[in-house]
């Protein structure tokens, strides 16, 4: 008699909407999934006349739950006779992050007190709200000064993306929320602890993956950032350094174990074990199949570039790496993290914002079918992929983008295949830092929108690395690593690793490089580099560099 | 009793069509004009599969001559209440340039001959014929090493669009034409010939704004280049140096006098005379007003930028230059022309290969407007201005354009905004160039297409440079030009100057410079001049300079 199948539920919240999918532990099967848009916002993002405010509300986030997660058990008995939801074994949970909320001393989410109902402060702080840049400043400069190993883990700068300059921005502008709030916590361990019960600053579970990658956490030095440090930028802050937990966790820990409220709302098994929660990236890698000598390239809007390394390995601190932190992939490995700070958002701005031919004439398709006649080298056209700054690996928010070489007689098709060329280009650099230091590529395996949608873009990425782009069998990695993470914390596998093997795979169809067209690469790439080097690093014997950040400080001024 | 006006003819021959214009000598008013479309070719210039290739037939020369003269009467006759062919007294003609062709020893061009009827070798070599870029960098390399005084006077490099390059190529690439040939002679030089029955090559004059702008010719050392120097870039070249005019001429000499035959054709009076042949910038030069201390700055498609000096000053060589010839723009002073490759070749560009919005949406105007509400430095871009290479101050045609400081957000508006300031840029760095050697600009006149049709262009012309951009009163400066040509040679002015202050004028309108505009675009163009400087120098303490050119290189290899 065959056993009835387990299946585990991945949440994955995304910036605009959350997801559920259920899997199959057996094979990794996604049998039903659903999608719910938050309705806070636009498109769920709280937007602001400063443009660089985004917040979420975290109702979106328990709303989401509930609806996704009874939308996709009925789904799952649509699909699959017989199914029923007490085969649902485990959750795990993926989100965007560093998001961090204001919380009270019950854990409850500030935005939830009718004081703070409509303050921005009082939400969720998107990953992507950019705030708080002078406080990310003043915590990198005091880093520097005298916590120089904080940084080392960190690609070198504190980002004004992360944790404590969200909160340090919100202590400075919003004094009112910061003082209402007992602690701060990340999106990423606070639905956990909701599914759990466990928001109590006393029993909350935090993950190393946020703790880690965004709030300097190292148990080499004790965790967190230590009191004289955080108390150096600001006393309040200093004293909020002991409400934060000792120990952050891995995701194969659970975070507890589901509440019987939420068994009765979603219908699932009461005590069922919740994963402690982790980044999209980061379980994407996971559910891509991530592990030594593979790097996932989970390439969308923007890239995240993941590779682990066993912690029993010496690895050396990467300069320009977004961050090195143990345990914050894969449980008993190094998580090793890079990212292009934009890759499908560059052929969007070329569509959406130039509009070449016009809305009826361009697309991503039709400029893509008339690139790929082009051959490489063809156009004389070399682009930077800088037109929302370089996260690895030159860490610098303050650059842009840049095409040369166009002639009387460029075309758009021409200027749309150097951007996807320069966001190659971008990634060999990533891969190439990755090798330098020791931490050898072995596969590349590409997940996210565009490995799914554009054979285009797999292709060039392949003549330009010279190197096959394998992509991730699954459409959904983010939501199957968290999938794989309730495989693991439920005991449906021992570890990870096992859990992968059955649970991940590759798409059969390989791109492979061109070895003609990887030649011509080979010469644009060290143009390239000459162009990298020479507006990207101060180093470089010339004084370029000061261009765009003047063209920058001059743009600022023009605008006040 | 008041004397019977007088009148001249400018007949003025563009790269598609040619127009003649009738001008009252006493006031400059233009009282009629005629413009025909050459028939050959596509808008009268034959191409063929070689995208460098680009000739006229003088057959349209001499049918478009016709044409135009007797409309531009039949206009006149219109216009003018009694006016009467016998009241023109002379005739001036400006032509694109260098535009040589090979005429047989009677001076009729192989063009007419059955033998070449549709060889392209035997027509006229458009001045933008760029098939003799390997002969011009022999002739260059040849004069560097022999007669280096020769290369002083236009820019340090022989250009590929100049008279003995495309001599030198026919010679190599159709030698049958070139053995056919008894001479070679400049459009501006043949068409006054014909109309005045003197093209036998005994008969010939030729004018030095040609021969000395494009044929190495100088007084200083007894003409045209000689025969030892040519002889060494070929015997045959070298044979046909005895077989070039002796002396080339001022445009306040005649070529001689309307034939019986021309007169008939189109009712002017047989007799009349007809001044040499000068270029059409030099001539619109003339026809703004130029005189020393006045920068005229014809803007179209490309621009030329024209100054003249006293024959009695003491003038430099200025490296860079594109020529600076005895006489080629005024009798007695310097000519000296400088220019950039494209301007509104960048704008049409932008508008037709790029179409952002769509064909419907874009036009020059629609970008104008949006990109007059910005303010400078808004956009954070910065443009070099180099699609179509650069003439001045770099004289280098392996340039390319190059755009950066994009973001995600970039419009086309700004960069239509941020193009149009790089050709500001260019047009600053022409005048410093000026100045740098001691030709003081006092003021700059501006004519052309653009100075004509784009108030946006003006005002940021003159906020780049910090200076008032006057416009000339006559939209067609060239053929006025000419026409005041008519009134010296005829006599009803004893000299240009005279015939200038009567027949020329400027625009009530002056653009004046906004301070504040200008501080910020000092700043920019400090940027401009550092990536100028970087991408266009060898000298630049950086290996930026040889990415351009590897680019082409690679295009040019995978074209193949």
């Amino acid at each position: 008699m065959k056993a009835s199948p387990k299946y585990t539920i991945g949440l994955d919240y995304g910036t605009n909407s959350v997801r559920t999918i259920i899997v199959n532990t057996a094979n990794g099967k996604e049998i039903a999934t659903a999608v719910w848009e938050y309705e806070h916002g636009e498109h769920g993002v709280i937007l602001s006349r400063d443009p660089n405010l985004a917040r979420q509300h975290p109702g979106d986030y328990v709303k989401g739950a509930e609806i996704t997660i009874k939308e996709a058990l009925s789904n799952a008995r649509k699909s699959v006779r017989g199914f029923k939801p007490e085969q649902i074994v485990g959750i795990g949970v993926d989100t965007t992050g560093s998001t961090p909320m204001p919380v009270d001393a019950n854990g409850k989410p500030l935005a939830f007190d009718k004081r703070f109902k409509n303050n921005p402060a009082a939400m969720a702080w998107l990953w992507k709200d950019h705030t708080s840049v002078a406080e990310a400043e003043e915590i990198t400069e005091l880093a520097r000064k005298i916590r120089p190993h904080y940084l080392a883990k960190c690609g070198g700068k504190y980002s004004s993306e992360w944790f404590f300059s969200k909160i340090l921005h919100c202590l400075r502008t919003s004094p009112e929320v910061f003082n209402a709030a007992y602690l701060w916590v990340e999106c990423a361990d606070w639905i956990p602890a909701a599914l759990t019960g466990t928001e109590h600053p006393d029993k909350l579970s935090v993950g190393v993956c946020a703790a880690g990658h965004k709030a300097m956490y190292n148990d080499d030095w004790g965790g967190y950032p230590d009191a004289e440090f955080l108390g150096q930028l600001s006393p309040e802050l200093g004293k909020l350094r002991e409400r934060l937990r000792q120990k952050a966790l891995t995701v194969d820990k659970p975070a507890g174990k589901l509440t019987r409220e939420w068994a009765k709302r979603t219908s699932l098994q009461e005590g069922i074990p919740v994963a402690i929660g982790a980044f999209d990236a980061h379980l994407g890698g996971v559910g891509a199949g991530i592990k030594p000598g593979t790097l996932v390239k989970i390439i969308g809007t923007s890239t995240c570039d993941m590779m682990v390394m066993p912690e029993s390995e010496k690895l050396p601190d990467i300069p320009g790496l977004c961050g090195i932190v143990r345990g914050s992939i894969l449980p008993g490995y190094y998580g090793l993290k890079a990212g292009q700070s934009a890759v499908g958002d560059i052929f969007n701005w070329f569509i959406n914002y130039i509009q070449p031919g016009g809305p009826k004439v361009c697309s991503h398709s039709a400029l893509e079918k008339a690139g790929a006649k082009l051959k490489p080298g063809e156009s004389g056209l070399l682009a930077l992929d800088w037109n929302n700054g370089n996260r690895t690996i030159l860490v610098d928010q303050r650059l842009t983008g840049l095409l040369m070489g166009q002639t009387l007689y460029t075309t758009s098709a021409e200027i749309y295949r150097a951007l996807t060329e320069a966001t190659a280009f971008g990634a060999l650099t990533i891969i190439n830092r990755f090798e330098e230091y020791g931490v050898k590529v072995e596969q590349v395996v590409n997940c996210g929108g565009i490995a799914e949608k554009s054979p285009f873009t797999m292709q060039i990425y392949a003549d330009v690395t010279g190197r096959p782009m394998k992509v991730s069998r699954s459409a959904q990695t983010c939501a199957l690593g968290a999938a794989i993470a309730g495989a693991v914390v439920s005991g449906v596998y021992p570890d990870f690793e096992t859990a992968q093997k059955f649970m991940t795979g590759l798409k059969p169809h390989v791109f492979e490089p061109n070895p003609d067209a990887n030649a011509v690469y080979k010469e644009l790439y060290a143009l390239y580099k000459i162009l990298h080097d020479a507006f990207g690093t101060k180093e470089w014997h010339g004084n370029l560099f000061e261009v765009m950040k003047k063209l920058i400080d001059i743009r600022n001024k023009a605008r006040l």
